[in-house]
């Protein structure tokens, strides 16, 4: 509700956003000629657009007539620093495309620097495309952090822990060891929060596994991990260690954690159970999960659990580009396809899970995913004055189903604008590609070579 | 090959573009700092720049430093003017979306004007995304083809032919003869093709089947049907007739024909086999497919089998857009994932479903599809320098694995230019969709009372 003021004396404020429809995701529906109050970061009020303009006196007042305000998409789970291995190496299986190209450009490639310049780019098409925060997987999290401070961008930094060497550490108890020691030096940067991150099931070890899960407990931080990606994965798991990897990670007390489990396209009764039983978050990256043919989550019956979804888009890589609009459209459409239900996965759920239910998997619900008093004033304007979203019988299927990155013009992250009539405020694309240049050649170099 | 000339004279001819990058689909593969010979609508030549330059003075000579140049985009299938009822209804049952809303606002407002309205906005979009001819089912084709023709559009238009009766026409019966009819009113017409349009197995008897045959034969057009769309119409027909439905075609004789199946979600070894021995081409919509959840087409078996597949968005009201950048796309990663094989519709195979393949649907093969000499001269330019397409390792995946239809920057139809820097040269957007108001608000209004 908007604050109390007297009619004689409307309250300054920072930023008043009156849009023509507002989706606030909660509370739940659609909202007609109303205005976001913004100050000082945050949210303050959500009312009428003619009470709040009595209200308030903004130093900035923006009509946005023809567009659609809602949350900012949260990227649920990605590799950002991947995005200068877009379209290295494409349709191939698996294993050729990790053995001959994505792991030898890694360990050839990959530093503090290589991750810094990445998810440069990697935030820079995020943010054009709606996506406000990042939930992030890859070495060197300092860097990465580092790219988000300094282009305004809020995200959650995964520790990664691997057994097999890298560039980044030698073993996983090196990979504890660098994460404990840098988890200080991330704490308090503004808008970034951090997660430990063992990768997969299959390259930690239990020990890994159970550092990973002192290391979280000790430090109050959540877990994020690949979990049964692929068929392969669990029908392996099951034969080397007679258990499927959720009830391995069970065993091993990760899920009494705070734990997000990524990509899960294969799941039987018990696994449901389990992700009821412990309340475990998933990121949906089904554009990836279909590039690769890992298989396709279940995501009709995840949601007829009342399992929280988050979505996400996977490195660039394996995706191949970091649009969440594109990722919940192909959300809500698989999700139809695979249940047989052309009511699965509808609208606005996909919406819900595209942000709020990606800010519970980043660990944010409390801060972002909805236009709530008191949140931080995240959020985006969709212009639906376009080919492609007319005519607009309801804007909330027109977003889901219909509009492109293209049609996202303004951005806010923490209430600063950092688009602004579909153009980055803060940096210059091309200066980004451009300082990107000598590391791409590098690589196409190297990987002709292999 | 470049026309002969002497150094001494170049040739005046009318465009010459001059691009980074040319993917031709024929010859397969990809061509640098080529440049294509544009006169009088068609391709004169294709070859490398520098000796392009000295063989051609053009009156206009376009450098496309950063752009992909190939053929337009062929929407293999699509019902234009149902861009009108673009998220009316979503996310419902099939027969309810049919039965209390479309077929309604069908039944209440199809007109000659409404088809040649919602015809215009179709154009607008799909231009936008670059694609520069679609192949058409609808009713009072003479309207969408009036809509192609002033827009500079190429298009195929189907007689629908149906069995229930329609504001179009009484019966089948009288389909037929409406069809007739028309047939010598579009002949002729620039850039303008017929099919005959029989709407699917369920919905024409075999009277309804038996003229639609004899009229394509007749007049050597092609036939243009929905087919195994889903489950339960194949199971349905088994239970009604003993057949499934492409077995009945096949014994009616329509197989026979030049034959288009759009959809075919549903295939066994038997379906296979005749898509083989009759040559059939198939219009593939993976995205509305999934959307209403009728199925996923087995395209990696189509594949091997050597079917030619083609690409389609089918209507706004099912899809929710008419994007083929995106349609391939899906159409890309769902054959992974159905197949269990990521090396299943690589990008350039996607590319060439959608370009070469899907003119085969519209069976305007021997006029475009490929940038080979003597062929129209309809091509499209793609802007990579985005942040979506940065790196550049391999510009046949960038385009069917990241970009968007917003880096569509230049569309030729017949050597015409009609979108340029992104804005077209024909129309004003905002007019379009201004003189489609009235339709809206009446549909709007009518659907809120049922």
């Amino acid at each position: 509700m908007p604050a109390e003021s007297s009619p004689s004396s409307p309250q300054e404020i920072d930023l008043l956003l009156h849009a023509r429809w507002i989706i606030p995701i909660r509370p739940h529906g659609l909202l007609h000629d109303h205005a976001l109050a913004v100050h000082a970061g945050r949210i303050l009020a959500l009312g009428p657009a003619g009470e709040m303009t009595r209200q308030y006196r903004a130093r900035e007042h923006l009509h946005l007539d023809q567009h659609v305000l809602m949350p900012g998409l949260v990227n649920a789970h990605t590799h950002g620093a991947m995005t200068l291995l877009r379209g290295l190496a494409d349709d191939l299986p698996l294993m050729t495309w990790l053995n001959r190209h994505i792991w030898p450009a890694e360990g050839r490639f990959v530093s503090a620097e290589f991750v810094r310049t990445g998810t440069q780019l990697a935030i820079a098409e995020m943010l054009r495309g709606g996506t406000t925060c990042f939930n992030d997987m890859y070495f060197f999290p300092e860097a990465a952090a580092r790219a988000a401070v300094e282009m305004g961008m809020r995200a959650t930094l995964g520790h990664v822990i691997i057994d097999f060497p890298t560039p980044y550490a030698a073993n996983a108890q090196d990979c504890l060891q660098q994460a404990a020691d840098l988890i200080p030096h991330l704490q308090g940067l503004p808008r970034i929060r951090q997660s430990i991150a063992p990768h997969a099931p299959y390259t930690v070890g239990d020990a890994g596994l159970l550092g990973a899960r002192d290391l979280a407990q000790g430090r109050q931080l959540p877990l994020h991990m690949h979990v049964h990606e692929t068929a392969h994965e669990v029908e392996d798991a099951l034969r080397r260690t007679g258990q499927r990897p959720l009830a391995r990670l069970a065993a091993l007390g990760l899920l009494e954690q705070r734990f997000l489990a990524v990509h899960m396209t294969q799941l039987d009764e018990s696994d449901l159970q389990r992700c009821r039983d412990y309340g475990l978050r998933i990121a949906h990256c089904p554009e990836s999960n279909l590039k690769l043919a890992s298989g396709m989550a279940p995501v009709a019956a995840l949601q007829a659990a009342g399992v929280r979804l988050g979505i996400g888009t996977d490195g660039a890589a394996s995706n191949n580009d970091l649009d969440m609009l594109g990722e919940l459209r192909s959300a809500a459409l698989l999700a139809k396809g695979v249940s047989g239900d052309p009511t699965a996965l509808p609208a606005w759920a996909a919406l819900e899970a595209a942000t709020l239910g990606s800010a519970e998997a980043a660990a944010w619900e409390d801060e972002i995913g909805s236009l709530e008093t008191g949140k931080a004033a995240d959020c985006i304007a969709i212009n639906l004055d376009h080919p492609a979203t007319f005519p607009v019988y309801d804007p909330i299927s027109q977003v889901a189903y219909c509009a492109g990155r293209d049609q996202v013009s303004h951005v806010w992250v923490a209430g600063r604008a950092l688009l602004v009539d579909g153009q980055p405020t803060l940096w210059e694309e091309k200066t980004l590609r451009h300082n990107a240049r000598s590391w791409v050649k590098r690589i196409a170099d190297e990987d002709d070579k292999a």
